[in-house]
């Protein structure tokens, strides 16, 4: 039996809310792109594993062309999570539709379709919040370690410290200002026991749900919104001067929140940032069709 | 039938990692004390009861006196999480061996215990915080929303604060320190995904367990254990300012990080301050005997 030829390439971006996937031809054209469930394994390998391979079958047949045609298909996903050793693990013993398959994080595809090539740096804030860059030693991930512990300047670190603020303003330890009602209004409630009922429970996105509010009164003039903003914009600051130490050749900010955050960061922060180039399922397309010079080998790990 | 007469007093002081009780007579002799365990309703309100049956059927074996004698004993059980109406609803609905069983907070025992009175004021700090007043509307909890939205300067936040700031430093965010080599050594570990896969499940008490090295690390210098202190300092200060306003004729502050605080708060919020009279068990017993005058009728929920 002679091995399929490659013809398709596939990108995923997996992550805790949503999996991105896109089908491209040999030549660059898109056929399908689609968006299934929650794919990181490293909260839940089961729906991680349920969502991408939704997505595989997905997308033969959005672009019309027959399930066979995955055994042509090289794909390479990019997961949040697996930077952890032991959910590798967990993923390589998957058994997937597409002929030929390459894992790696979610923050390597980003730094991928960004620049356009996997080495430069970047810095996403979205939900969580973490960084990418390529050393003379390989690629190098900073922060990301998860909610409550770290990702800082995340949504769901601003929506936290704008909840645990309205609580203490609700405690009368500072008097109520516009982030501590809209707080209150979003939640529905300005009854502390209330408010902590409602929160107990609260994962990364939902805290994250209500970083928008923080950005919107710190317009306003809100010193409490303002404060937050800058403890966060420091934290930024402070992990693009520790890339910067390793000279990227172009570095972006990228994720749900970069636009948001932009004009709350210091100018000596901005003024090195590249606009990012593509997506991070474009990076991981790019990636699958060997598009992008591959500097650390070793580091995709092929199953 | 008749009812029993009240021979005994059984006070209970039941929190998240102990369920402390003691049996006295009603001539305040102390007939028997012992510990079980954890007996936070909020937590897990099986256990709660186990370990608060438990410890009323050790009693009278303790105090050579036969199991009939809780037929005479009027109790007081002081459990942290039933100021949220939800646990409080359950625990009225236990079956428990003695004859008469009152439920109120943890905070109200406690301050019961440091004032011979249920008036007055304390701030609580060990593996949480917070801070219980009387004032001229009934009692008033401050704080104690549970970490990480609340419990500030607890040992959980303190915990907290040092594990985040030496993933920080292993980011290289900043230079390491003495705290975040004490981290480390505690640990047993310095690889910043090592550190994180430890600590990605704890709760308040394993945060906790690492608060004695900031006060260890502030007392040999370290600055940045002394800026951790600074910023939970601030906050306890806020909280005694708060308190101020309603004039408690006595405020302690007690907790197992109570001492180890001290020396790092500011001589305005000490100045204040009373040396505790009891423990909060004590309290538990001292309101059981009816010895506390009871300033705001229908705050026990009696069953």
């Amino acid at each position: 039996m002679v091995a399929n030829s490659i013809e398709y390439v596939l990108g995923i971006d997996g992550g805790g809310t949503k999996c991105h996937a896109r089908l491209e031809n040999l030549a660059g054209e898109v056929l399908a792109e689609c968006i299934t469930g929650p794919a990181n394994p490293a909260q839940d390998t089961a729906e991680a594993l349920a969502s991408i391979t939704q997505a595989m079958h997905a997308l033969p047949v959005q672009a019309g062309l027959p399930p066979r045609m995955l055994q042509q298909t090289r794909a390479v996903l990019g997961l949040a999570g697996i930077s952890v050793p032991a959910y590798a693990a967990i993923v390589r013993q998957w058994t997937l539709p597409v002929s030929n398959v390459t894992f790696t994080t979610d923050l390597h595809i980003a730094c991928a379709g960004a620049h356009g090539t996997d080495t430069g740096a970047i810095i996403i804030t979205g939900t969580g919040s973490s960084a990418f860059v390529t050393t003379s030693q390989g690629p190098r991930i900073l922060g990301g370690h998860g909610f409550p512990l770290g990702d800082k300047a995340s949504g769901a670190w601003l929506g936290w410290r704008a909840l645990s603020y309205t609580l203490e303003t609700l405690d009368a330890l500072h008097p109520p200002s516009g982030l501590s009602q809209a707080i209150c209004q979003q939640a529905g409630t300005s009854d502390a026991a209330q408010l902590v009922a409602q929160s107990l429970h609260l994962r990364s996105a939902g805290y994250a749900a209500f970083a928008p509010l923080v950005f919107a009164q710190a317009q306003l003039g809100d010193h409490n919104a303002r404060d937050i903003l800058a403890e966060g914009g420091d934290y930024l600051r402070q992990l693009a001067a520790q890339i910067a130490t390793h000279k990227p050749a172009r570095f972006s900010l990228i994720g749900g929140l970069a636009k948001p955050w932009l004009p709350w960061l210091p100018s000596d922060l901005t003024t090195q940032l590249s606009a990012p180039l593509g997506s991070p399922v474009e990076g991981a397309v790019a990636l699958a069709r060997g598009d992008i010079f591959e500097p650390t080998p070793g580091k995709l790990q092929h199953v």
